[in-house]
């Protein structure tokens, strides 16, 4: 069961509310010996972190993780590790308009409906605050990986808007504030995003996130394959509304030839495959190719435009949104995305070798 | 775990491959005293067989499916439903010649990379016939759902070719063989396709499946959220590539006034929205809105064209894959998608009613 | 959520009743590339096949297995394995007078409480012919553990009368009808089952259950302790109320020096053991040691003499059970006691392997 | 997947060392607007806590539980609870000279040889300590049990000396320091614990644990049966050695006739039970009786007596534990046999409800 867990032998359990005393997790299974300390997971955390520039909320919030057990004179000891940052910037008085209205496109009325009860300060559970916890348990996810394999995110369309696929340059993330890989994009987003947070309106984007150097043979059909579990991953990032592997809806209008990656042999025995029209994935199962996958982040719902509603006793009401909000929340999914694709690939990591514990590192034939 | 299982309270597991002597799959968790046959059961079958017009395979399967046990005098018994169609068109002489080779855009490599060995007749485990079972298992999903929740599939693109949505019809769907919801498009794919299938390739497609009728509250936050579960249940359909809720990837290029459903109070104290941009989920809970999730299929990799590949021992080779094959596989994955709302559907429902048994069928407002 | 399915990584799920058309199970989890015929599975299913002493029922069932999916050419290919027995005496009209009446000590009145509905042809789904498949499972398990493996079962006890350890010889048990490792003892076993199946009553018993040869490090601390499943896999037999690990209850009257086994360095930097008090098991986690656990089965509760019961209308009624039952339903118990624990160690085995893949196979020091 | 969690609807993950900061819960599925507040939860951790006389550890840890979410305005809200307490009085330095070796009984070895690393101090995750956060989640499940629920525990045996059942007063639990139902017994208990004390070593005892006010149905067969999540639950705790369900292992002496329990319709309808040989469970189901366990508890590992053993290093050693220690791990047991039955009745009352949403709340005949 999985309301609050997900994965199955490497797996996540967070807890928390935006502005409860504090949120954390419990990452349970990973392997012992593992050198981890608060340093390996700090930095993810801080790429995420409210408060850092004009394009995300002003929240200040450090997020100081702490390692609460599962880690014996800095290395993992096989056993739970429970991770914890505590809430300070929570400024609840903003909320309180908010108590008892829904705000459109909102968790608001489901959590009514369904618990009769909901924390409204800040949304809550169903606050993006919790992604700071899938981004600290992304980070030992990483380690459980190992070094050689890298998994990194960008922001491919802000809006309508989207990248020039040809300009792509992953150095280009650390010199913007949208994670874009394409500084000419970058540009016109940097103005498109201050008109948009000036008029108390927002944005969607797209995100796509991918991994090197993943083993082939991670993934279990039928029915925890791959590229399902990848899905179900990014999909339960907050506000998220579309994923795709490999070319994804695009694979519609393609032809079979067009589509079907071909293969030849390559140096060391290796599989080579001339196009990743699959995203690495056939079967449910990776194929030692780069891993692509792509995901839709909806516009903030919180905004500053006025909205008809509804409240708690059936009234209609009108609602608008102040509080500190991100005018595209695409932006800081971005570690998110990384931090799902790593948890995806740890657990299926472990699951496999379980099974199969000598099959190859790399998509090699002969196979023995 | 999810090997080949799907679901938690209400799961099934399926098994069997292409050309083995039978399928089969165990349906656990059903509540009791639903009546149930296999007359409840074929139809849906009936819909998926091959063999059924001239776009489809024509290996020829009855698929006749059989209660093996959990039904007693007409009505489920709260005990596991087995379920269970024996193969009759094997034909495996046709597979012979990739006994070695791996097609492209199969899982014939990543099974063999994973397992060491595979069953290469007819795809053996991989192959789309496994999803008979995820059409039977829907069939009992309906009955734990309920007369008053209809689950219905659509084709609502060709390769490139889009329906026009306003000419949506769903009498239409029975009156071509596309489950085309829109008799000008069918019109257009009809010829489309048999080009296609002349000329040895084929093509993707992209299918829309809507629940109407489901109560507001079904969904897990935060890692059992209802769009999580319905991306990874149609993700996992075979050569699926994408999947989307409601706008999907379209909400990307929204503004937040524009995506956000704005509600107002309906009659008997019912919320009533203007759009349904969520696709009847917010924050991973059902609305009470109809659902609106849609999945890409990739074009079908078994075609009559040779392209480049590998064999078991390393050396480049030529693949051409004669054998009886879709030219389009989207259209017999329509009845698969209705079948994988109704499941993931069924489990929420009960898995909502466990934790909640007090809550409205209804978006009603107070909910006391 | 295991309703009828045990195990995580190597999982079995069984289904079918006692009197409808088969019984099965899925194994799922299983490596690839293990040999398995049906000639594995068969001898462990005659062991515990009806009908073969004057002790057992006298239904006649040949019990033969078939396997339908998962083994190609001979060999596991890591997909489910679907295993199947047909029922043939099925002799349904010896139930009729027990379809409205509850018979003490059953789940007949269970399962009504429950399901409000029951297949009471035989006891359904309650009946102890599910028992078949778990040890059909338990065949696939002893594969995946492999031969340095050794899971034996004895009868120990028989109504109040227990064997005399000093006069265990395990190659006793194939000459009497009992399982049995102590001669004289299965001569007084043999007249005293004799007399009270005349008398139209039963007896209990208790099994115990040898693992040799399993490594150290299986079981995962805290709620996957290994004497937890242990207890869990052996309770849930049918008619079974009690389970212990090593010395179970006797250890509540040792001392604590009394109690713990000491250990030296014995040859090849092996740890030795001077005693085995805790049944191989210390934390939750195997030593190494043979794994020792006992199971109490309580006398059948279907005899032929009359007792006071209910029946569906609320009426006082009494019910003497004809039909064919096992005077002590112990002695089929003991392959189905060995087929839980090769479940439970199969499992163990793939989830340790998952995440300590370099953990010595035996109990060794120093580790590294 | 169970390594650190509990249950399936009703879940518990566990964290924390013994000598780490804290240790800590997190319960997830709990129904919302329970009322809930750490004073509910507290007087559990109060029976459970050291240092409270002189037969159990002189630890001295005042484990304040804090709930740090899932609770708004004292009411559950359906989101995660997480629990913690702060480890106050972690004394190191005790156990700097058993870092190398390992002491007979104990995990240490296993988690050696399992993880190749481990918290030495004070046992690490191994502790005992870690069922203070089982009473605390044992506290929230009684809360989701309701008031008809009742759950207490009581020491039946210490070392070789029964209670006499004919004297048993629930109210004598408060008046001693055994939690002894019997006066006598406890008188008795006293002048033995403390000799055993006083010479170094320790004794086992025998838990029994009873709910009443269950209602019938609980329990998921074939394999999720009450009487196997009992006996896992029971096994699971530190230093259990036997579990058994109402007569036990002394139903395998008994005969058909004398373990069956007869029934009798009552008043209002409800079944009347002559006897409860079975403990309140048939075929793995509850019967509306009370639900009577028991588990043996090995005497105390850490003695002051000096034993062989051996070091990381493969040297024979000879070990002594001088260190805080229960000389009767028994005794603070028995309020962690509650939480433990707490929490499996909480999961199966969901799992229950979830399936058979309208069965009856008690064992009335005709059901409907």
């Amino acid at each position: 069961m999985s309301h609050n867990s997900f994965g199955h032998l490497f797996r996540i359990t967070t807890w928390g509310e935006s502005h409860g005393p504090a949120i954390g997790c419990v990452v349970d299974g990973c392997p012992p010996r593992l050198a981890l300390s608060e340093a390996d997971i700090q930095p993810f955390l801080d790429l995420r972190r409210p408060g850092q520039s004009r394009f995300v909320t002003q929240r200040q919030e450090p997020d100081q993780v702490r390692i609460l057990s599962g880690v014996f004179e800095g290395m993992t000891t096989g056993t739970p590790i429970a991770l914890m940052i505590e809430n300070q910037d929570q400024r609840s008085r903003d909320y309180g308009e908010i108590k008892d209205r829904f705000r459109p496109g909102h968790a608001d009325l489901t959590y009514e409906l369904k618990y009769g009860i909901r924390d409204y300060r800040g949304g809550g559970r169903s606050s993006a605050r919790e992604t700071a916890m899938r981004v600290a348990g992304g980070a030992v996810a990483r380690k459980v990986l190992g070094p050689g394999v890298s998994i990194r995110a960008a922001l491919v369309q802000l809006g309508d808007d989207r990248i020039d696929r040809a300009s792509w340059d992953w150095s280009a993330l650390g010199e913007n504030d949208f994670f874009c890989p394409d500084r000419a994009a970058a540009a016109r987003w940097e103005q498109r995003l201050l008109e948009v947070r000036k008029s108390g309106s927002s944005l969607g984007a797209v995100i796509e996130v991918v991994a090197e150097g993943a083993p082939p043979g991670l993934g279990a059909p039928i029915y925890g394959k791959l590229d399902a579990d990848i899905a179900a991953a990014l999909m339960g990032i907050n506000a998220v509304k579309g994923v795709e592997i490999g070319d994804g809806f695009a694979a519609a209008s393609l032809t079979g030839e067009g589509n079907a990656d071909a293969m030849r042999m390559g140096p060391g025995g290796r599989v080579h495959f001339g196009d990743n029209h699959a995203g690495g994935i056939l079967g449910g199962i990776s194929t030692g190719q780069p891993i692509v996958a792509r995901f839709a982040v909806k516009p903030t719902s919180s905004i500053l435009t006025s909205r008809h509603s509804v409240d708690r006793f059936g009234q209609d009401v009108e609602v608008l949104t102040k509080g500190r909000h991100d005018p595209c929340v695409g932006i800081r999914a971005v570690p998110v995305g990384e931090a799902m694709l790593a948890l995806v690939l740890a657990d299926h990591l472990l699951r496999h070798r379980a099974q199969n514990p000598d099959a190859p590192s790399e998509a090699r034939l002969p196979r023995n």
